[in-house]
């Protein structure tokens, strides 16, 4: 089996770093991104968690890159804006991970 | 030529009346539907708009079917909770419209 190389061996840790920051969320590569749906009981809930993750954004200077919300869920893509998501984008996962959980 | 039913001639003019009524937006059927993609030139734009939409949609008691947004873009697609697009629905169209171009 061939070794792999330091590149492959960085991006899998960078991946695997993201994914214990940022439990219940999927990885995926070009460019590396989180992506996560949350389920709401009502528009209500939806609209709430919408508006605590704009402040969640605001304070940690992330904006996701793509959010797609309907009455009771919302779709939210962190990507990455270097080569590998930073601290700050995977903070915003997280939080938002537990924001849904509270 | 065969003559148009009762039913597509009804349906052609629920989709006339709309478009009419939200000018700008794309209408697609099952179910009737508006769309239309916002752009804006900062984030800041895109919230400022987003904020006013979630007025709007309150105002009007008419939640978009979907609301999709990135930094500096807003896909809005109103979908006929009946059989047709009802004037409410049609407003939130062309009220977005507006505010979009205010």
């Amino acid at each position: 089996m061939m070794e792999p190389t330091a590149l492959e061996s960085s991006k899998e840790s960078a991946r695997d770093a993201a994914l214990s920051a940022a439990p219940g969320w999927q990885w995926s590569e070009r460019p590396p991104s989180l992506f996560r749906r949350f389920q709401f009981g009502s528009y209500g809930q939806t609209r709430q968690f919408l508006d605590r993750l704009a402040e969640q954004s605001d304070a940690l200077g992330v904006q996701p890159q793509n959010i797609n919300f309907g009455t009771t869920y919302v779709n939210v893509t962190i990507s990455a804006s270097g080569p590998n998501l930073s601290e700050s984008e995977c903070r915003l996962a997280a939080e938002l991970g537990r924001l849904a959980t509270a």
